[in-house]
């Protein structure tokens, strides 16, 4: 708790920076100096430089896309907020244009609205299924041409001698397709990076985050993705699903792409945060949906991670895009596999069945599989701690894009020589299945009619490997094998994710749990000779993969249905849930979960579901930013204009006052208004005396604030003469005239609860007279975590 | 529009009802007039009677008790509010005493309760479990009973001829079962009767619903259901599981029982409306899961009915309690069954396994399905009608228990005589399989080997039925058969629905739903002579059952999961959500759903989720009760006592106010104060005056609230002495000193997207000083709904 009292925070540091010399230009023609003193306040003092915060999604000029490959500007401390990031818009702005404009709407106006909804998120779960079909047969045909070519040189090469051919060849192969996937990624498009899911995560809790929702994001994703799992690295497709089902969420609910310079003039509505963010979280679970085939499990995925906006109309259209989602998907597929209408591909990742007869459980095995649970907890915790030192080193010295496609480069080569090396050594032969459910058996040094098993594990796409582990027979491998493939694979994994390649970590997470899962079952079912029901390893393989997933992931709810839904049979939950639940208790005992540890190793304001729980003695009063920068009613354009130009305060949110002529008390709330809406007006050159002049001036409309949302442009673009300077705005019509506020004795979970159950943006904080006294933004509540010695502080970054 | 300027509520009928003269009486004592004048407004200016809201769970004394039976207090108009229900205390009342008790909680503190949360959910889900394992064996064992004997009897009298004897028999029987059933219901605990699902649904609301969560309720329930599914009536045994399961839940967080007088000391910490909310939605998700096998179903369903208080720790102790529910039934019915360890009876409904390569569907029949879909919902709507104009007649005319008994009583003996009739008249034989599926094959005139197919479905526990009708080989039921069963059994069902016996609407639904489907199976494959596709009757009769069942209830979500869980197939997903929302859409145009009607017909002012759509020209303003009877922070005994007593107005929640001394503007708020609590304050005498005299006065705590909770004594009770009438309270450590506001200027939408997503009981409208101007309670919201001609006001009745 001491911790709380080194506040190396906002007021104090407003001190040494000097800011009081910054004020006086700053309010050079401003006719009401009672308003200035509340100007510039502690809020954020530091230089924030060319990141103008209104603009996160401007156009990047040439100049910065040379730097934007550098993670340098990442803070990589866990103990910053950074403050580069901005909170999305979730709470309707109500001001006079919208009430007027819903008050026009009439009844069927409201229905085709919902209609509309109702069609976007058809074709937000059509296209997301459209994509998950093309990812997954370019990967298909990709890798079959690779292993083919493989398979045959090593064939060849087995009986002539000389397999190190083979082995560079492989390595080679793989190198240059991970190169061609690493190197848009590092130049073009670094957000598109990793899984994209603690990117999500952090869009659906409400931070904006540049560039994550584009089109471009959305084609190097695809192809990196593509790149990655051809390339042979231990990465799964998945997780980039749900980054791609985002986007396209984004970008279909808005008609229009600003990247391609094209508005369809349809779902105009939509343009703005609140309807986006809805999509996008109806976009983000269509793409788990096509991800596992379990479109439950992506409704829970976006309620978990969009947690406090619950909307039962919202769900349903989430549920619809997400069956939408799988279903296309699986009819796709099925006619790809030349089987029409057989719908028994409702995934990226199938798991295949379970039938419950066949591997039924008993209630004296559930300890075991709370054993297990730990074991996933543990092994996953060492995961994470191994991948955050990796991350703070390749932050520190693997920044620069050429440096990271040469990691990449190399981890695929290694994978390639590893893999190799292992099957060259395994002398693990298993007879040929009648069946041949192998896709690429490799004889190698095998008799004939036998295949490698260890190949099986490393000579295959991921999802085959893990489908495999599950369903095939007891004996296809023997404890030595699982044994290495576990441990190697657990470092590929951890050294694969972070590089600068699209790929996830769910389906890597399930082959290590599954291949240690199946060696429990073999080595339980040794040690207890009698009783077959231990005889089947796939059961222990399948609780493994849940253990490790959980252990690394640590996503309760959503992750359990999603494992249920991919097993396709109920009877599996309570085990599974028990699993999950004890591999985060023990995983949470260490270390956070991997994404977690990633956003915060970028400092994202992410809001927790609720308050530390021993922050009851914090009140509004303590958390909140003072003193505020408020604007008048009807406020001069120079102070406007000025105000908004500060770029060491860089505000989003000003509370609008109302001065009691001729009184010398502070003046009272009366609205709220945004930068993005003082900029419109400015453009528009909204100012009083222009109204009276030109009588015939079209009102503004919410129409032109749509067009400018998202990218508003920035004050320094927007030109206001010396004349206009001195006009006047008046505000009214513009500002939302009902703000929530709260008193300033509310205390620190109560302020959390209203701010992240409406999904507030700014929160005002007034006296007992209604007076501004604070205003409380999502940093201000994010920077207090439960840390190891009770209450923390976090310190607020420039970057 | 129109509707709403004819405001016959409160306002308008405080001049005709003399408040004025009432009022004299009231203040005498009061030294304060200046805050007198905003007391006893508006509000509720109605003779409440006995009925006192803060008590509404008082001990019934023995005069009440005659007239309980009679539900001539239901206003039987649904355009009326009834004053009588209040709301929960879902907000947290921060006041000092709370403030402190959390600050001096520990971290650890705070563990161990999150730990007793998942202990006490663990324990709800666990005796829900063994509620619904109980009821299934009881059902089986009896209904066992029953069925040998009246088929031994048949088969003698089909010998000898004089069936009528057989018929008087099972009529007798089915009739003296439900009577049994009925006279509990009717007598000791009308809340028992029906689904309870309303009820509940209610109470996640928000809505404080008289005795729904007691001990005795549960007992009822319970034998009750048992009763009417032995008795033979339509009806089935799930609905009231979900009930069950929320009684369990109030009970054993609670830690004690008033009913039976004992107290464990144990989760006190739990006595309050919050926490008991959130337990009593996972008791419902436990007791939709032990139904349906639906974990996730039962997760969904609470959230979907107790919506807007999403929050994610509670969601994993739901789906925890859902998951104990659905093992421990599957686990002791696996013993009971004589097959331990085989978990294939996940609920109490097995729908049976359907495998996905025996009943695909193609892409070509979804039209199919979507027009099942329209006639479940053109059926669900004449269901519903047909109940709706009989809970109309029931209402006026058999309200008298005794008349109900005689009414179930009716039904039943109906019902086996239509059941008679039919099978007696049915000449559909079919072979004796020799795998014997039927539990009670009837050969009444059949040949030797062969068994009347009519009898399946009519002499048959509901659920056997429905699944043979998904599972039985194409051909065991000729369309003629189908056909009357669907029409009997429809009218059965809705006849039975509302009866004075616990009793479901699930099974019902499914089984007309089932029996119409398969016969649209049947029907299909007769025009299409080709194609094995249309060949299996059993698909068509679960997208029926789908249909149907959506058709009457509506609740899209949870239901599309719980059908899918029960299914075991989520390629069924696409199908069945498409029918539903068909369902849905085609019965909304008509009439509502089923559960709806009741709870409107009850005059439960229930928060849907969102505003109207065209309510944005309303503002706070318009939507709020006003004046408000307002206390000073220091106030005299006398005064709050009488406030409490007037029953014309009966408010819950009293903001307090501050007072400028000397000032003559109004008073500014400074917190809110519950009858709750002045109550306990009364009670324990928390005077200003004896607090100095007796210095060793133990300090109120929080303990003496929770003690008194939830049946706080009414304010009768308390006696108060002239003397004491002239002491001061001082309200400051008691009233929430933090409440939410709005401005004047609020739209209704803002309004009430604040007061249902915060869960709050009183929101105070204030000026823009900071003043009290008004109170939005929930029956301020719920007023307003979109009726067929815009927004409509719903009046504000006297019980």
């Amino acid at each position: 708790m001491a911790n709380i009292a080194k506040k190396v925070s906002w007021s104090s540091r407003a001190e040494e920076s000097g800011v009081a010399g910054e004020r006086t230009p700053l309010f050079n023609g401003s006719e009401q100096p009672r308003l200035s003193r509340q100007l510039s306040g502690g809020g954020s003092v530091f230089q924030i430089g060319r990141l103008s915060t209104v603009d996160l999604e401007e156009e990047i000029t040439s100049d910065e896309d040379s730097q934007r490959g550098r993670p340098k500007e990442i803070p990589h401390n866990e103990k910053l907020l950074s403050l580069k990031y901005e909170s999305l818009d979730y709470d309707n702005i109500e001001n006079q244009l919208f009430l007027e404009e819903e008050r026009r709407m009439s009844y069927m106006g409201f229905r085709c609205l919902e209609i509309s909804r109702w069609v976007v998120c058809g074709l937000i779960g059509f296209l997301t299924g459209l994509i998950a079909c093309f990812i997954d047969i370019a990967v298909e045909e990709l890798a079959g041409i690779k292993y083919q070519v493989v398979k045959q040189n090593i064939e060849k090469f087995t009986e002539v001698g000389g397999l190190s051919i083979s082995l560079i060849l492989w390595a080679v192969l793989n190198s240059s397709i991970v190169m061609l996937g690493a190197i848009i990624v590092a130049f073009f498009e670094p957000i598109a990076a990793g899984s994209g899911i603690p990117q999500i995560k952090c869009y659906l809790n409400g931070v904006k985050i540049p560039r994550v929702v584009r089109l471009k994001t959305l084609v190097v994703k695809v192809c990196g993705v593509i790149c990655s799992v051809v390339g042979g690295l231990a990465v799964g497709k998945e997780g980039p699903m749900i980054h791609s089902g985002a986007v396209v969420a984004a970008g279909v609910s808005q008609g229009r792409s600003t990247s391609l310079k094209r508005d369809f003039k349809i779902f105009e509505y939509f343009r703005r945060d609140t309807e986006k963010r809805d999509f996008v979280s109806a976009g983000a679970a269509a793409g788990v949906s096509a991800a596992f085939g379990a479109p439950v499990g992506g409704v829970l995925f976006a309620l978990e991670e969009g947690a406090s906006f619950w909307n039962q109309m919202l769900t349903w259209r989430i549920f619809f895009a997400s069956m939408i989602s799988t279903f296309t998907l699986n009819f796709f597929l099925s006619i790809y596999h030349k089987n029409p209408g057989d719908l028994s591909n409702p995934g990226l990742i199938n798991f295949g069945r379970f039938e419950s007869d066949s591997v039924a459980y008993n209630l004296y095995e559930i300890p075991l599989f709370i054993m297990m649970g730990a074991i996933g907890g543990l092994l996953g915790a060492l995961f994470n701690l191994l991948n955050y030192w990796l991350t703070i080193f390749r932050i520190r010295y693997v920044h620069r894009p050429c440096l990271q496609v040469m990691e990449a480069m190399l981890v695929a080569a290694v994978t390639a020589t590893v893999s190799f090396t292992m099957i060259y050594f395994s002398n693990d032969c298993q007879p040929l299945g009648p069946e041949h459910t192998e896709e690429y058996p490799l004889q190698l040094f095998c008799a004939d009619g036998e295949y490698n098993s260890m190949a099986t594990a490393f000579f295959n796409t991921p999802e085959r490997s893990v489908r495999s582990l599950f369903h095939n027979q007891p004996g296809t491998y023997n404890p030595l094998t699982l044994g290495l493939f576990t441990l190697t694979y657990f470092f590929l994994a951890c050294w694969t994710y972070g590089l600068a390649v699209s790929a996830g970590v769910f389906i890597p997470s399930l082959l290590i749990g599954a291949a240690w899962g199946r060696l429990f079952g073999i080595l339980l079912a040794s040690i207890t000779s009698s009783g077959s029901i231990w005889a089947d390893p796939g059961k222990y393989a399948l609780i493994g993969a849940a253990a490790q997933l959980g252990g690394i992931v640590r996503m309760t709810l959503s992750l359990t249905v999603i494992m249920v839904e991919a097993t396709g049979n109920v009877t599996y939950g309570l085990p599974i849930m028990l699993v999950l639940m004890t591999a985060k208790i023990v995983g949470d005992y260490f270390v956070e979960g991997l994404y977690d540890i990633h956003i915060k190793l970028q400092s994202v304001p992410f809001l927790h579901l609720e308050a530390p729980a021993t922050s009851h003695w914090l009140t509004a009063r303590e958390v909140m930013g003072s003193p505020v920068t408020c604007l008048n009613r009807i406020e001069k354009v120079g102070t406007i204009v000025d105000i908004l130009s500060n770029t060491s305060t860089n505000h989003n949110g000003f509370p609008v006052v109302v001065q009691v002529t001729g009184s010398d008390e502070p003046a009272k709330l009366c609205g709220l208004i945004l930068r993005s809406q003082l900029i419109v007006l400015l453009k528009h050159k909204v100012f009083v005396e222009l109204a009276r002049s030109r009588l015939t001036q079209r009102k503004l409309q919410l129409k032109d604030f749509r067009d400018a949302y998202p990218r508003f442009p920035p004050i320094q673009s927007i030109h206001v003469s010396q004349d206009e300077r001195e006009c006047m705005m008046d505000l009214t019509e513009f500002m939302n005239a009902t703000p929530y506020t709260v008193p300033q004795e509310t205390s620190l979970p109560r302020v959390f609860k209203l701010f992240r159950a409406l999904g507030l943006r700014h929160l005002v904080v007034v006296d007992d007279e209604n007076r501004v006294v604070g205003l409380v933004t999502r940093k201000d509540l994010a920077r207090y975590h439960l840390g190891k010695h009770g209450l923390e502080e976090l310190q607020v970054a420039q970057t």
